[in-house]
């Protein structure tokens, strides 16, 4: 029985800070084990709150882990929006577009600085990263690689280009790409995501 | 890619903590001014010593950053190495291969992600940053763009994509893009490149 549901001092059901201990703990557990090795069981039981309180509140360990890490947005919608009905075509323009609306709010991108700073500096952060962005965003986005030789460094590669363009834009605030707008941006990068989705290695 | 790797200089004769003084006041008076602010004036100032000593330990201000962030590099080498003779003709191949040359190094690669760690932490260190790569790497490899329309935006695209290349690969380490072949990056990303270089914006 967790603590709640002993009606510890009292408290409600719902108690705000049992959802902060609950997040407190997660952000612990997912710093130990990584994104793949935490459980919503060792979270709840670090909590110590039930399981199903944990379910109850947050749903699924990914939506844990967005509360936790204070993730404004939803890696599944990201994905639907980047692949689309459309699979591949397009896709490189779609990708942009997606990404640019999530980075050009401050709220969107702190939290995702923050994730790569600590990404930087210790290498069980790096883990968490790796692991969440392999199973939250590559995982849905390589549906639309199906059948593409190579579909996971190219998809990779399509990160990498995003997250350089996310570090040179709006942290290093190199001009002019820092302060082009995002259509140039879309015309610039767009053909260079879609190149890696379907162009051959080596010059053309 | 030994070649734009400088070997450490070994102590110069004459007393070590002075070098080390001037060092200090170099990282604290580039940190507080930025990179175009400081000079090497104000750092001898700093550090009590006559201007002509700074540059006879040092040379040029450049030179003097560099020591002071221990960065084992030589951006003159790295720019000359980008543009070769040839200008724009294969410089996507070229600017991917002297990247990984000096990126597959631990030793090339530390102070760079340091500074790229402190720019996401402190705007003082984002300005750094920002002066430096435009005037020790980007100044010097526009050279290659003159009369290429953009071309400060291009070339600042190809900065983007390295950069994210070396988070995903040697920080984030995502799979498969960390343990693929430096060859195999080449072919993946020497046309990307090239094609920041002289493609259309926008869908061919």
């Amino acid at each position: 029985m967790g603590k709640v549901l002993r009606g510890r001092s009292g408290r409600r059901r719902g108690a705000p800070d049992t959802r902060g201990e609950i997040l407190a703990a997660a952000r612990d557990v997912f710093g130990e084990r990584g994104y793949d090795g935490a459980s919503v069981r060792a979270i709840a039981a670090a909590a110590g709150v039930d399981p199903a309180l944990v379910h109850h509140y947050f749903g699924t360990k990914e939506k844990l882990f967005l509360a936790a890490m204070d993730i404004p947005f939803d890696p599944e919608l990201i994905a639907d929006a980047v692949i689309d009905d459309a699979g591949g075509d397009g896709i490189g323009e779609r990708a942009i577009r997606t990404f640019l609306g999530v980075w050009s709010q401050p709220a969107g991108r702190a939290p995702i600085l923050a994730l790569l700073r600590s990404a930087m500096q210790h290498e069980a952060a790096a883990r968490l990263m790796r692991q969440f962005v392999t199973r939250a965003i590559l995982g849905r986005v390589l549906v639309a690689f199906e059948g593409v030789p190579d579909g996971a460094l190219r998809a990779e590669a399509m990160v990498s280009q995003l997250i350089g363009l996310a570090i040179t834009r709006y942290v290093v605030k190199l001009e002019p790409i820092a302060s082009v707008s995002d259509e140039e941006l879309v015309r610039l990068i767009a053909p260079v995501l879609q190149r890696y989705y379907d162009g051959a290695f080596e010059q053309d």
